[in-house]
């Protein structure tokens, strides 16, 4: 997307030339452009915007678009005066449970604001097998559209907002996503997604207009969404692979996003599997009674102890908590499960002697903060609903990569580098997110946290369109494993129902910490 | 537009190539396509449609469309099973005061079907001007595109019908028509179009969905309006130099559409002026009180007995007549005059001892046809208000074509050709037609009669690639001429407004019918 200020002669008797071909003569006498085209809406306004502005504008012309390289030029809008000083757009990332989206100064390359939001979705279904089943009734599927656009276009607009800047002057967005929310997203029926052999309708997107989705950016705006490798293993891993560099790394990698579908990448410049299971969405404070985001007064991490069983966190800004985001919780966890206030089983004791250990009216629960010290006046707790649901998140995704692993006969102590990804929080403590069982009992040298790697992969492709061709060779390179048919995938899962799992002989600094002998 | 047909292997857990994919990598194999692109509304149903249709499909790919030689194949549509052997298309010349379609088979090239209706806009005044004006206040110009495409997409439909198709089953449409009519047909503001210095906002026009524009054909079908010259010698014009081969003629050649806007075109291969005169709709049969279009049931010629007064008259379909069709008014007109039933200013004599000849409630009147003949029971009558607009009009055009070779310093009887454009009937008399003084007294085969130019330009660029590139380059060697600004107009205006012209020294061979010495 470039900016070209032009001035153009007014029409006189003596030169008539149509306003469409006056500007782009202009634009080719200045600017070199030639065989400009346009859309519709774009010629509809054109008259107007030239004699209000009198004839002094702004042309803002998609250029190269990376899907049509030796395509012509697109007057993607005409703005009054000389705007040719700014450009914006927007790199997006549709989770399941979380949308992200940056406001990028195209011009600098500046991520200038980012806000997140959950996704409107949620309340139809917190998988993407249940947003699929809910599409394909009625209009389910018109629903489902609107309600991620309800979530996108007000983070976009507040965005906006904060920048001094209307919605409309942002011309271009890149979409990352799993590939059910980029088919609900563009209003393309998911459901064989669903349906065995799992086959998405479409995993390299064209390029399509903001007006034809519904994004409230300038109707004419590029939307770019990013190719998808399979029906559960979407653009955001491709977005992933491309911003955590794993495409590019000699070493053995395992790249883990720790998100709703749980999906994991094994492999190395030179190859590379994918698996997805369906993990579901604790880690980003869904489905879990004081979840949170990872946001203002979420509690991001605890520590308890041995003795009292008493705890001590850290809220992200300070205040008061309001809840707990995904590295609190896992850390809550895993100091439970350490300190010895949950058993393998990850069911709280009772008998501790400790009003922090009580039951509560979904079962035992620990309160982690008094009521008059959270920002709302109630406890803030971890039940046994809670914990059960960390549980199974933490063993489906433990089960994937080991699957994975396994299925190239690879150990999982072989790998060079864990990189991990997902929007749970920043500071997840290594160490804890080992001892509850989410992560391999590896180096802590070996891990890398990246926090929202799609949405980053997002940017890198709104800003570079060789980085937005890197992508889709990353995404043409990945292969997919459906674990669906793998019987492994079961028994890794039901043995990962423990913490930090039936076998202790995988954890073995976990083991020591607990002072057993394995 | 091309269509394929492809049999694809289903999915199986082996091969979970996304549907595009599938597609894509089938018509690359079977049919050589690469690089398919598609509009997300094609997208949208892909799933589905393979599904449906057991893998068995037939894609509608537009190729090398012909502003994007180079472009990728598209894919318009997809049908279940194979439907290769039919493809539509239709030519659509859209008139300020007729609108006419061909429905054409895309495989033979013939035209299977037409229809013509009056312009629903016609409502919201006559002549281009007065729409430019409605269109320019408040929801007028959203009115007015509804009223063409409410006159379009009924006569799509009826043609459809006949032919036992579904509109849908239509991917192309090519549309001609004056500036005015494809900016309002397109939703594009005419405002400049009607004030000093004449601007339109585009001669040349991009392709765009028929979706976008609301046409009746399949959705994301290919409309192309053809390019026009200036404000007032439009895309009709050029489609019809190109379908009368003036742009190829050695000659010195004169071509005049007799229609709304009167333009007319003086040139050769070599080089090409053109000028326009608002002419009204009479010789459509618009704004005349028994007026009609050339069909059944309408007057197609007129006799007059110069002893009695008393008409023979030729209905078009043989049954009883309904009205008076231009050619008819041409001929009715004439007969008058030359009978001596008119006097030069065009009034009717009650002194004739006929009752043919009478007061009417709009003044003098003649009756071509008495109410028990006729099919709706009223007498069918030529008013002193009819006949003074249809003098304006052939005066109009007479003087426009007048200025046009006097500012080139060409006398008309140095013209080789007069080609005449125009749906007032096909049989259309020129001895008549000079008799009046809408056509120069010329030798009669000079005259070649060539109807509707516009919707045959419109269909041969629809058919052939290389036609609508001829017809571009036709429409860009075009010079117009503003005779708004030209005085000499006016003057050969205010003298042709007798029958046949105050100057009877043009018209010799109407002098020497009429008896006269000049």
């Amino acid at each position: 997307i470039q900016r070209y200020f032009v001035q153009l002669t007014p029409p006189s008797l003596d030169d008539q030339t149509d306003d469409w071909a006056r500007l782009g003569r202009e634009l080719a006498r200045q600017h070199g452009l030639r065989g400009l085209t346009a859309d519709l809406p774009t010629l509809q306004k054109l008259g107007a915007t030239l004699r209000a502005s009198d004839w002094a504008v702004t042309a803002v012309v998609e250029r190269d678009a990376w899907d049509r390289p030796d395509g012509p030029p697109r007057l993607v809008d005409l703005l009054p005066g000389d705007q040719s000083d700014q450009s914006w757009g927007v790199a997006i990332d549709i989770g399941t449970t979380t949308v992200t989206v940056y406001l990028v100064d195209l011009l600098s390359g500046e991520v200038v604001a980012q806000a997140a939001e959950y996704n409107g979705q949620i309340a139809r279904g917190e998988d993407v097998i249940s947003r699929i089943i809910y599409a394909s009734k009625g209009d389910g599927l018109a629903e489902m559209q609107r309600l991620v656009l309800e979530t996108i276009n007000p983070l976009i607009a507040a965005l906006a907002r904060r920048q001094g800047i209307a919605p409309e002057q942002i011309h271009k967005a890149t979409v990352a996503g799993n590939t059910t929310m980029l088919h609900l997203f563009l209003g393309v029926p998911p459901e064989s997604i669903r349906l065995t052999p799992y086959i998405p309708a479409v995993n390299d997107w064209p390029t399509v207009r903001a007006a034809a989705v519904g994004l409230a950016i300038c109707p004419m705006g590029t939307v770019d969404c990013l190719p998808g490798v399979a029906s559960y293993v979407g653009a955001d891993i491709a977005a992933g692979v491309l911003s955590s560099g794993l495409a590019e790394t000699e070493g053995l990698t395992l790249f883990i996003d720790v998100g709703t579908n749980g999906e994991t990448v094994l492999g190395s410049a030179d190859w590379m599997l994918a698996c997805a299971c369906s993990a579901g969405p604790a880690f980003e404070g869904a489905g879990v009674e004081h979840g949170m985001r990872a946001t203002t007064g979420a509690i991001e991490e605890v520590w308890i102890s041995a003795q009292t069983y008493e705890p001590t966190y850290r809220v992200i800004g300070g205040g008061p908590p309001r809840g707990l985001c995904g590295s609190g919780l896992i850390s809550l966890l895993a100091e439970l499960f350490v300190t010895g206030a949950l058993d393998k089983g990850g069911t709280p004791r009772l008998d501790l002697g400790t009003p922090r250990l009580r039951e509560g009216p979904h079962g035992p629960e620990y309160v982690v903060a008094w009521a008059s010290e959270t920002a709302h006046g109630r406890d803030i707790v971890l039940t046994k609903v809670d914990i059960d649901n960390l549980v199974r998140t933490k063993a489906a995704i433990y089960a994937g990569f080991s699957v994975l692993c396994d299925s190239v006969g690879v150990d999982l102590h072989d790998v060079d580098r864990l990189l991990i990804a997902g929007s749970f929080g920043q500071y997840i403590n290594v160490e804890k997110a080992i001892q509850v069982g989410l992560l391999p009992d590896l180096p802590w040298d070996k891990f890398h946290f990246l926090g929202n790697t799609s949405v980053l992969g997002a940017y890198r492709a709104l800003l570079r369109r060789d980085e937005r061709q890197r992508l889709a060779e990353a995404a043409h390179k990945l292969t997919y494993v459906e674990l669906s048919a793998d019987n492994r995938f079961y028994e890794q899962f039901t043995s990962a129902l423990f913490l930090p799992h039936t076998d202790l002989s995988q954890f073995p600094s976990v083991a020591e910490t607990l002072g057993k002998v394995i």
